[in-house]
């Protein structure tokens, strides 16, 4: 592919076309009596199986059709019927049965019963819709109940919800306490349900007149000196490749690779709430059709995907991506104090974005290239906390919860996501540095320089190039930086290699206990920044099966087989991959209740001595006759009457 | 004043206003044989002066007068002539001399030339213009004498700057190297001087059809159930007061308090570049006048402010903050993936923004008001990097400094901003918990909690509550959160006290030895979170007078007299303030040069617990019919030709 790609850059004949092969899982159902996943390389040219796999013991993805299914076997059933019956639920209201694919937790996931599967065994959670109304919001009803059912859709188990933070799986026949109904305005977000809104934010709109500063054909996009292809697939969604500025290469491939959401409640069964959004659901899978107007602002290009379905018909998703412009402030300025000439530029972003929805919560992600040559990552999440039942009894402040509505508690939990950064920083072979900022010790000497620090103020640089594959930590304390570059290349004016920097998300690594199945499973939730070798297939850091994965197949053990099986491990001016673990411990606040609004995460990769200056210096200055804006007169607000007296 | 807006919030009747002050600082020239600054307070009611200090030992701001005295003082004088003789400059060029204020450090400032006199000595830096554009950037030529000049315009010394990492100040006569003399388009920022611009930016227009969502009346601010008044004073610039959302009392005052921007070159004289940019130059006076189209987009409100000349005149500074509203993206969005419908509202913010010109750096402060009721303040550093000459035998790298052109060092500095938060979360009494995340270890058991973690996956947060002035680090190891609460005032739902907590900008503290000057004079840049409580006119964490300052007068040094003396001490459910330490450690990057991209920093403040559910719930939801955007074609791209061979 590189060859491919290096002959197109130089505008030469591409010669040999890449092989256009397609992954394909399937899960024979009853073969040997059992379900077993089979793992295909189809050539799509000659419509050949280039190979086959028997997965033993691994799981496909969560298959949306076969948890249909388990829902309607699960109401369908006496037994679940007849604890529904106990709760005494308000007369016109509707048990609604979400199932989810249960993390593992070594009680009795690795029995026969659950490694024979080829598809995942869910457990299924009970909510109340208390309205008529199909879009109202049962995460606000969470009930005590919990079944679980095989992959034959048989109800194994039905059981009672601990609801008490000192309670336990249980028998106990509770009936639904009436006290838990609130207003609905509380809860609902959906518009059909909710009072009207405010209606003080008035319409803003963003005018291109002459069309967006982007060209795009089929899935390649160029913008401001930037160009790149855009890929969507069923796992990751979204990818960006041969990504290149002003005719250099950059990054040969960005991607999410993966996230973790392990909640951090302790009492069973809420261990086996741990979901892989990546790797168990599909971000492609789950994608939302963005629609204009809504998801973006602007001039917008939509691109559609196209995937399958469960049983292999060809599916189109229109509208998995956007693309689209935003102004983002300040680029540059500066006022000549002598001169009193102010010169100013305004930034323009270019934005790729998805949107998914997995159950209950939203993210969007979104790609930002900037014209300063820096590409930032933004994660937002949103949608609506998972909830658990809560007795109304519990009076006292729960220790991994937040209570948000009578009887609803939004759990604890984590959000760690994983971005995989394949660099080529002026080409494929790169480095990794740790570049630390330390205060010179008042008598202490710089490396090799007689220079001393009699004023206590000199802090100086010291970096290490990483040697061998592995996980690292930040440090803010120390100003810990890491940059990938090209130490075959140096910047000519600065003396020292070409390089972009990691401009990291600080963020607490998992909670889990080191020997829990959580952290087994994802592995790459252990340190904030990874790098590997570059393996073609090597894009998964907690491993490419991870639905009731019982851990060893991630980025850590990748690399402890490498080593023990003394392959390279030099990731010194090698094709090398870096891996970003980031995210957010949320405890929930009822300000996320009963949706959340958007909270942010931001990872940026920014030049560091890779250009000659300012990339973004050449950008035409800010001007009143392109921007045409308005001036706002106190007039304008007035009608109303004065909002306060105002003496001062 | 609190008794006075309580009143006005309850729309009573305000009876006795409060007095209207101003404070003033006068520099009595040649009082008692010397120059001496004395501090006034006036009634501007009555026009009396209240109370007059002699402040003996201190300096009051930079006077630019005195400052382009000092420039003619310097280019003048015989001395400095027959050195800049001795470079043989280009002819055509001209010398440039930009005088600092330096920080003291301990050599010749505690003797009793700099502290008889009420105005900075400084220091004369060179630079060479070589275009005879005034606009032309001198920062590219930085000249290698130095010159300092007393409070009576002579010049009192002069030396030659040291040009190598192991140099030390001197008398050399070398030349100017006429091979450090490159292309202009490297160097030059102001448009005129620059090749043509880049054409591919298409305009990019804010429309808001039917006017903006905020109502302004004098000073006072009301957007989307936030209202607010705005101040602007020398030194702080833009100040917000009585923050309110729907009624409910927030933060009683929120401003920058002060910023810090040590340099980390350790010879002589350079650990006399240290800036206090609000102690020393005072923002409010070096705000930007704002341009319609160039700082801002969209409908516009500005702000002027009224200050004075160094001699006493009516100033009046206009456009000195402008007012505007920005799309943020999503605020919100979930899709009920049963019906398949998506609910989506988009972000809109209020944006109160300031920015000043210091010499060669352009600050961008800005607060950003939220639907979801946080506020951001987003800090941008932008404008021209300081540079000292540098000699161009030196090949490696300088440890402590980046070469950014032939012969122009970027040296390593930091920039330490502090917010000064004034809270009244529900009222004035408030205190500060530090939350943090913990894992509970797997035979544990959480606090007065029988529960066990059977499978390692359970966390908890545990709170403790600040109960003594001081300062604290972050840990985001721990996930440590900062909340100010109010003890007082429970969430019926949630169960614990109301609250906002900090969502910090994650960055190194000073590293300048605990010993040196610049650590005595900043002691608010060792932590992170300070927090004291409210004393009237205590709001600059480096003390008053930061003008070569000796320390001893730092946010440290209040609290610890206050502690000697006896004096209260508890901040649990009082009047507190809470500063927060920021900033960057800025070790330059050639693609800073010769005007930097913007360089952002956020801080937050987010409700916790404060509200019954999302403060932006009520938010309308996203519609084509108000935001008309437009899809764009493929086709609109074509014209220039297919952009490359896409075969993939």
């Amino acid at each position: 592919m590189v060859e491919y790609l290096e002959k197109e850059h130089r505008k030469q004949p591409h010669g040999k076309i890449p092989a256009r092969n397609a992954r394909v899982e399937v899960v024979v159902k009853g073969h040997n009596e059992q379900n077993e996943l089979f793992e295909l390389v189809v050539e799509l040219d000659t419509e050949k199986v280039a190979s086959k796999k028997h997965q033993r013991g691994k799981h496909s993805y969560i298959d949306a059709e076969y948890m249909k299914a388990v829902e309607q076997a699960c109401l369908a059933n006496e037994e679940v019927q007849a604890e529904i019956r106990t709760l005494d639920l308000p007369a016109g209201s509707t048990v609604v049965v979400e199932p989810w694919a249960y993390a593992t937790d070594g009680m009795n996931d690795m029995t026969t019963r659950i490694s024979m599967v080829g598809v995942s065994v869910p457990l299924c959670w009970f909510y109340l819709r208390l309205l008529e109304n199909a879009d109202a919001n049962y995460y606000a009803y969470p009930l005590d109940i919990c079944a679980e059912v095989s992959e034959v859709l048989e109800v194994t188990k039905v059981y009672r919800l601990p609801t008490k933070p000192e309670e336990r799986i249980n028998n106990e026949k509770k009936k639904f306490d009436r006290n838990r109904i609130h207003y609905t305005a509380a809860s609902e977000y959906h518009p059909d349900l909710r009072p009207s809104p405010r209606t003080t934010t008035k319409p803003y709109q963003v005018i291109q007149p002459e069309g967006p500063s982007f060209r795009i054909h089929g899935n390649h996009v160029e913008w401001e000196k930037w160009n790149f292809r855009v890929g969507f697939n069923y796992r990751e969604g979204m990818t960006l490749h041969d990504i290149r500025y002003d005719g250099r290469n950059v990054f040969y491939r960005l991607a999410l690779a993966e996230m973790f959401v392990p909640y951090g409640d302790p009492r069973a069964p809420y261990p086996r709430k741990a979901a892989f959004d990546l790797g168990n659901d599909g971000a492609g899978i789950n994608a939302n059709n963005l629609q204009l107007g809504c998801d973006c602002l602007g001039t917008i290009k939509y691109f559609d995907a196209y995937h399958n379905t469960p049983s292999g018909e060809p599916l189109k998703m229109p509208n998995v991506m956007c693309c689209h412009e935003q102004d983002d402030g300040i680029l540059w300025k500066h006022t000549n104090f002598r001169t009193q000439n102010p010169v100013v530029t305004r930034s323009r972003i270019l934005v790729l974005q998805m949107i998914i929805t997995v159950s209950n919560y939203e993210y969007i992600f979104a790609f930002h290239f900037s014209q300063d040559a820096s590409i930032n990552f933004e994660v937002r999440a949103t949608g609506i906390l998972s909830t658990v039942p809560v007795d109304l009894s519990v009076k006292d402040k729960v220790p991994f919860g937040t209570v948000v509505a009578p009887g609803v508690l939004a759990p604890y939990h984590q959000h760690l996501f994983s971005l995989r950064i394949d660099p080529a920083i002026d080409g494929h072979a790169n480095s990794l540095v740790v570049e630390e900022s330390k205060a010179m010790s008042a008598n202490d000497s710089p490396i090799d320089s007689p220079i001393d620090n009699p004023f206590g103020n000199g802090y100086m640089t010291e970096s290490q190039t990483i040697e061998e594959e592995g996980g690292f930590d930040l440090d803010i304390n120390k100003n810990r930086t890491f940059k990938i570059i090209n130490e075959s290349k140096m910047n000519p004016i600065t003396g020292t290699p070409v390089g972009f920097k990691l401009m990291p998300h600080y963020s607490q690594m998992l909670l889990a206990h080191p020997d829990s199945y959580h952290a087994k499973r994802s592995e790459f939730a252990a340190h904030a920044v990874w790098v590997t070798r570059h393996e073609d297939g090597e894009n998964f850091p907690a491993g490419k099966y991870t639905m009731q994965s019982a851990g060893g197949d991630g980025i850590a053990s990748v690399i402890a087989r490498r080593r023990d099986s003394g392959a390279p491990q030099s990731v010194r001016d090698q094709d090398i991959v870096i891996w970003h673990t980031f995210g957010s411990t949320h405890n929930p606040r009822i300000e996320d209740w009963p949706v959340m609004p958007s909270e942010k995460l931001m990872v940026g990769l920014k030049p560091v001595n890779f250009f000659s200056g300012n990339p973004g210096l050449d950008v035409a200055v800010s001007t009143q006759a392109k921007n045409k804006s308005v001036l706002y007169a106190e007039s304008d607000g007035e009608g109303a009457g004065p909002c306060c007296h105002s003496k001062l």
